[in-house]
């Protein structure tokens, strides 16, 4: 990791866009203090160099002697700001034309206007925050559910770069022991010997697979836990999600697949985002257009997490879409399956226990409910049967969940040449190729706390994807 | 005015909702700071009472012993702060979660969430501002032109309160010179005598009738200053209103009139709003809605301050629809009219200039410009003219210029007292019922600034148009 301090100065609107009682506007960089010197005034022009670090202070905003407005000014001292350099922040009037009008006249005492992430990227250039702690807090903006701003806050304040950095020490300390194992080889001395380090590598790749296998649960929080709704047609697969959604307040949104099959509804329940997928369009067909998102929606149930499958209780019989569809399933596949019997509200609640019972044998599934979203039957216990699968998955306080895809892929690297350099032990090649591996694996699990990173693209790449004004 | 310290705890969002980097939440009341301590923790709790005023703090927001954000907080001591009591500014990251739950703990600990514009009320309870000033603030936000931002801000900075107290003064030495002049008017004693006062009362209406009338301009630039575009059928008025939209990355908003025959369309240009009628729809009619449509475009031709007479160059003969509409106007109408003469784009240049000197020679008018909407000919120039016409009446930074409608209501209910008044002057009528007008008069000036308010009704009125969270 390397520090810089910029030459250039930034500013950018840090608070939301929009009418209202306050915005906020950040400007970071050398010439701060000078810029903002310009434009502010008390009863006379003020020397924020000179001032008090970090105690506010009111007074006006004056471009070419005209008050634009009354401002609140607060001034932040490199090292102890958000950016590590001298940076200012003006709370003034949430109004666009105010905005505007202070940016520009920041640009003509020669700020420029930031890029998006480049104060975050600041802070990481000169040490505030790591990497993975820069992600998590766009992670933290972006979190919706309690869930995923769990997960967020966990990887902004847990010890969750303190894990990759154990983990590093760990790759570094093989390497020592390498090292010794191969300098004295010829010499018979026992420093380490190689089932030692077989062994290590053995520890530390578990270490490596558990992670990786967090990002399922990590990834599925995150972005939505998948749930693919099967069915045929006139079954109640809209009524269903129209339910589920209404009841809840859900943000709601429509997703419209990049095929004509797959349509997504992403619902806030409990705490957790459920991202329902609508499969209903898989059938044969010789429509080549079609036949892809047919493929497509096949790709959806394989990585559903939970699959609720449909029926209509006046057509119980009508079971071969369902039948067809689990087929689509892979052997292996972990998806929990719900048997859903809609439309039961003429029934008794006997003849619903009878319905399920009879269902619940035949498809030999334990989970079987008998609900009517129409009249808004038991889908309490439908959304508590779904909360209670996420709760067996829950994250725990101490655990480490990857959610980065970004971190999930340098795990999968490291992990592959972690596996290299077991083979290579295994059949004695020679220190500068077990050296490599060894190397690349320490320098993918940097990458992710950014300890390892010191090309300009590959960080542009991350922070490109942040908000403006962070 | 009096002045109260409420019991009750206030919190809002501040800042614009919606994803950023930075939100702020503001919390006002006696319990603020208790509020505040019970979730604000650097490495331990923290009892924010003892901090330092207006000195930033970085720390967390920790509910139930688990860490929701990173948090910045600012803690104004009463009476320096915006509402005058105890205040704290939480700036959490831009998430609609995290705003939420702070929110939520807010309350749990036994604040409210503020009703729209409470802040503001509570500034103006506690002699923080003026009742103009609070309402300068809210305009100050709405603000989206140079020019309505700029009447604004003389409304928060400049003498606008203070034109007001002295009218009040003015009138309150009145009541003394009135009362001498009644008192003694036996003992023939010349304190003051019957012309005197008679001079004073026409001294302070000149000076009301002065503001009654800038508030033509000052509604103009605040709402838009009206241009209604007359013109027959397919005339090119939408391709026209496009243009000047298009040209001008402007803030465009249709607001659908409440008949089918009124729509506007509001255009910034050159720091000012315009907003064009378009009254397409004037013609005969036996139908009795669109009659009623009809007579509201009428309405709106008469209100215009500027009229765009439209004419098709091609079909430059059919000048009915411009002459009728033309003759709808009151004869002593002020508005400025400007012929144009649209589909201009296959004539010569020398051609333009003869079909501007024949039209303006027969409809006897002086401003007239040939234009192509088509083809982007001579629209600069239309918008300079449009800009020249209000340079003419352009705010001079000493003048007073109302623009809020309840100001207004409130100088013709005084001017109006103040007539009754000299006529019972002039018909020597008791001192009681002169001295009512007279206080009529006083308390509709002082109700602008809030000096002579103290009924709630009319305050809540005032407030719940501003923004919750200011």
């Amino acid at each position: 990791m390397y520090s810089i301090l910029s030459q250039e100065t930034i500013c950018a609107l840090a608070s939301a866009p929009g009418r209202a009682g306050i915005s906020v506007i950040r400007l970071s960089g050398p010439k701060a203090f000078s810029i903002a010197s310009k434009y502010f005034y008390k009863k006379e022009q003020v020397n924020i160099e000179k001032q008090e670090a970090r105690k506010t202070l009111f007074g006006i905003w004056k471009i070419n002697n005209e008050v634009l407005d009354e401002v609140v000014l607060t001034p932040f001292f490199a090292p102890h700001s958000f950016t590590g350099e001298d940076c200012v922040e003006v709370a003034c009037h949430g109004s666009s034309f105010i905005i505007q009008e202070i940016l520009a006249s920041m640009l003509s005492a020669g700020a420029r206007i930031a890029q998006a992430g480049e104060f975050s990227q600041r802070a990481f250039f000169n040490g505030k925050m790591d990497l993975s702690r820069a992600e998590a807090v766009m992670d933290i903006i972006a979190a919706e559910s309690k869930s995923q701003h769990k997960m967020a806050i966990q990887q902004l304040r847990g010890d969750y770069s303190k894990e990759f950095n154990l983990l590093r020490e760990e790759l570094l300390k093989f390497t020592g022991l390498m090292e010794l194992e191969l300098d004295f080889a010829e010499e018979d001395v026992n420093f380490a010997d190689r089932s030692e380090l077989l062994e290590l590598q053995s520890v530390v790749v578990t270490k490596i697979q558990k992670l990786i296998d967090s990002f399922k649960l990590g990834n599925a929080v995150k972005n939505g836990i998948p749930v693919a709704i099967v069915g045929a047609t006139n079954v109640g697969k809209s009524t269903l999600l129209n339910r589920l959604l209404g009841e809840e307040r859900a943000i709601v949104s429509d997703i419209h697949g990049t095929t004509r099959d797959t349509i997504e509804d992403t619902i806030h329940i409990g705490g957790y985002l459920f991202r329902f997928v609508d499969t209903a369009g898989i059938r044969n067909t010789e429509d080549q257009i079609e036949a892809l998102g047919i493929e497509r929606s096949q790709q959806k149930i394989r990585e559903a997490q939970i699959i609720l499958a449909l029926l209509d209780a006046e057509r119980i019989e009508e079971t071969e879409t369902i039948k067809e569809q689990f087929q689509l399933l892979p052997k292996n596949h972990e998806a929990k399956i719900i048997l859903l019997i809609n439309k039961t509200e003429n029934l008794t609640e006997q003849g619903r226990i009878e319905i399920e019972q009879r269902l619940s044998h035949s498809f030999n599934l334990k989970d079987c409910i008998s609900v009517s979203a129409k009249e808004n039957i038991n889908i309490d216990k439908l959304k508590e049967k779904l909360l209670q699968i996420m709760n067996e998955h829950k994250i725990e306080a101490t655990q480490t969940v990857v959610s980065n895809l970004r971190h999930h892929k340098l795990l999968l690297t490291a992990k592959e040449a972690l596996e290299r350099l077991r083979e290579g032990l295994e059949q004695g090649l020679s220190t500068d190729l077990l050296t490599f591996e060894l190397r690349s694996a320490i320098s993918s699990i940097g990458e992710i706390t950014g300890q390892d990173i010191n090309r300009d693209d590959t960080l542009h790449y991350i922070f490109k994807n942040f908000c403006i004004g962070k």
